[in-house]
């Protein structure tokens, strides 16, 4: 098992994510990359990194487009050429993805890829005015449902065709959110129990407060070396074996099923067969809780069990830490936080961590092989990749 | 002279460049696909095509992002993945780059890349808010700057250094309004005397109405191919042989110089030496005119002619269809007209009809090498192209 790496990842940063007040977009993307410098001290930024691909998803937030440059500039990366990637939600990992092809081309040997987003200082309304923008705008904005209301449509839907209850959707965030306490980083370091996420505010039911991921400002980046060459930057990388894309209709209304992500499925696929690995072989996941239903959904979609099981997978605790396949040990979007952008490196960031042992209290012993999954709006753009330590 | 293809153009397509009424861009792209899949008959798209890469500029236009997935659909190219790529004016040029880059992985053998943008159906105000998040929030739009008036400024820098004329200016209007009049897709196919661009309504001394190009729709697209199989699916491909891109200070207020865009500049460096090519080899170009400065300005960061002579260039007719070098035999951005996203992989089309001989009234006589310059921005982004005839 575990295909020869596609790129290795020598380095990796993560800014604090809550509330960055007073930050713009390009001085959280600076702090992210500052500790993937002071991480790997053999590489020399301003020589070594040739590329910048950064996922940034709105560029209403702070009225400001053409990220790319910008962020090369506040990194110190210029003249390098440097492009913002938007898959809603997924644009990091889509930055990854881009970052995978730059690396196997030839034409680049060291290449940077990040995402960020700022968002607290925008009103509620506004960002999920912002954020619908990533849903169909004739069909869905138009009519006004915004992203609780789409999931809350996959949530109905799984309940009613699998029995999925609400109990489970909350002990997903009893989960992630006692997964945050163990990460300094994490927006919301705070446990909470099952009746205080069963009892909180209806967003759209059967989605509730507790059910939905966090509005956070925050970066991430990965440096990404051809596997000849990391060992010149760092004694242990990590190897990406697998990386798997696909798309679906941007509105939810077109969707052959409303109970699985079609995109992701197929990205799962072409991930694990591109790295000879079966879902068994996982030891730790970062999955896209955006809400508490997704996560179930993934667990089906990526096959950590059955069509219709997700419930059950985490009522009996296997995706806890300590259980069989641990998921979202970072807290997930649900607790470490969503700066929409920043999201797919940051999983990344997080399996870099695990799989080198630096993830401190919230490490899986002796993780060997690690997945990330990212997923842009309800679904139109799923990545998956697959990590394997050196 | 002239190297190995990086990849193969096996075809392409552009909707009518002007006001597409009533249309979303989803519409107008399909419009641009629909005439490559029919140019290429022994292309299956939804069999060959692996992949979508799509420069789009501004979500704010149609309040709809997530551009990836919504394109894929509409064309018949789901479930493959689908990115958007955004570097403000030069959002295709990088698509583009991507797309060779995707090739040159392996892990892709045809992929299309492309872009669109629909801005018509806004306000000349709405559009020029719009725009202004290409350039810098906190020291540029802040302060109530907008395109006309960033290069506004680098006209008067070239004027007080180079003795530049208004005059010189108005000749790259003229000439690229009358090619656009030989371009049937053009949004503008009207002639103009120099004495009408001369007396035109000042928009930002010394830019006149007829300095500015336009506020279009549109969308454009390349199929490309690895070279090994390109002709599997036509006997004419165009074989892209150089690709150079750069970085700058989102900024104008932090760059070197005002005279000249180092961006575009080491863009061109890259591109010819990967290439093998010089200016001299050229035959045909497509360059960035988004104001008639900035074709005198690419006439010199390109190596048409020395640092400061752009404007003898025009004035000498070198140039025009006809001369020894024509530049923007299309119409350029100043007739055929500038859909933000659309414009670079627009460039590309017109070279690839004038490397093919289908450039019908405009064709540039047994034209065997060309170029694509797409700046975005003030020239925080810049990419450079070259391209030869099979």
């Amino acid at each position: 098992m575990a295909n020869k790496p596609l790129v290795s990842i020598v380095s990796a940063g993560l800014s604090k994510f809550g509330r960055n007040e007073g930050m713009m977009c390009r001085e959280i993307f600076a702090e992210a990359t500052k500790e993937s410098f002071d991480r790997c001290p053999n590489l020399d930024p301003i020589k070594d990194i040739e590329a910048l691909f950064v996922g940034h998803m709105g560029e209403s937030y702070e009225h400001q487009g053409h990220t790319g440059p910008t962020l090369a500039d506040w990194t110190g990366l210029l003249p390098k050429p440097a492009i913002r990637i938007e898959s809603a939600c997924a644009s990091s990992g889509s930055a990854l993805r881009i970052g995978i092809l730059a690396i196997l081309s030839g034409l680049h040997k060291v290449v940077m890829v990040g995402g960020v987003e700022k968002m607290t200082h925008r009103t509620t309304a506004e960002v999920t005015e912002f954020l619908a923008m990533a849903s169909d705008m004739p069909f869905e904005q138009w009519n006004g449902i915004t992203f609780p209301g789409l999931y809350a449509l996959m949530a109905t839907a799984h309940m009613h065709k699998y029995g999925t209850t609400e109990e489970q959707m909350a002990q997903v965030a009893v989960k992630n959110h006692y997964n945050g306490t163990l990460n300094p980083k994490a927006h919301m370091q705070k446990e909470i129990t099952l009746e205080k996420a069963m009892t909180s505010k209806v967003v759209a039911w059967p989605l509730k407060l507790y059910d939905c991921s966090l509005i956070t400002d925050g970066a991430s980046c990965l440096i990404l070396a051809h596997p000849d060459i990391a060992k010149k930057f760092t004694d242990a990388p990590v190897h990406i074996i697998g990386s798997g894309q696909a798309s679906d209709t941007i509105g939810l209304y077109e969707r052959e099923t409303l109970t699985s992500l079609k995109a992701a499925k197929l990205a799962g696929q072409e991930a694990y067969k591109m790295a000879s690995v079966e879902p068994k072989d996982l030891d730790v996941a970062e999955v896209h809780d955006c809400f508490t239903i997704a996560e179930i959904i993934a667990y089906e979609d990526l096959g950590f069990c059955a069509s219709g099981k997700g419930g059950n997978l985490i009522q009996e605790g296997t995706t806890e830490l300590g259980g069989k396949l641990p998921v979202n040990p970072s807290g997930g979007l649900k607790s470490k936080g969503h700066p929409v952008g920043a999201t797919g490196t940051a999983q990344a960031y997080e399996i870099y961590l695990q799989l080198t042992g630096q993830a401190e209290k919230r490490q899986v012993n002796g993780a060997e092989i690690g997945l990330s999954h990212n997923v842009g709006g309800s679904g139109a753009t799923a990545n998956v990749h697959i990590y394997r330590r050196d």
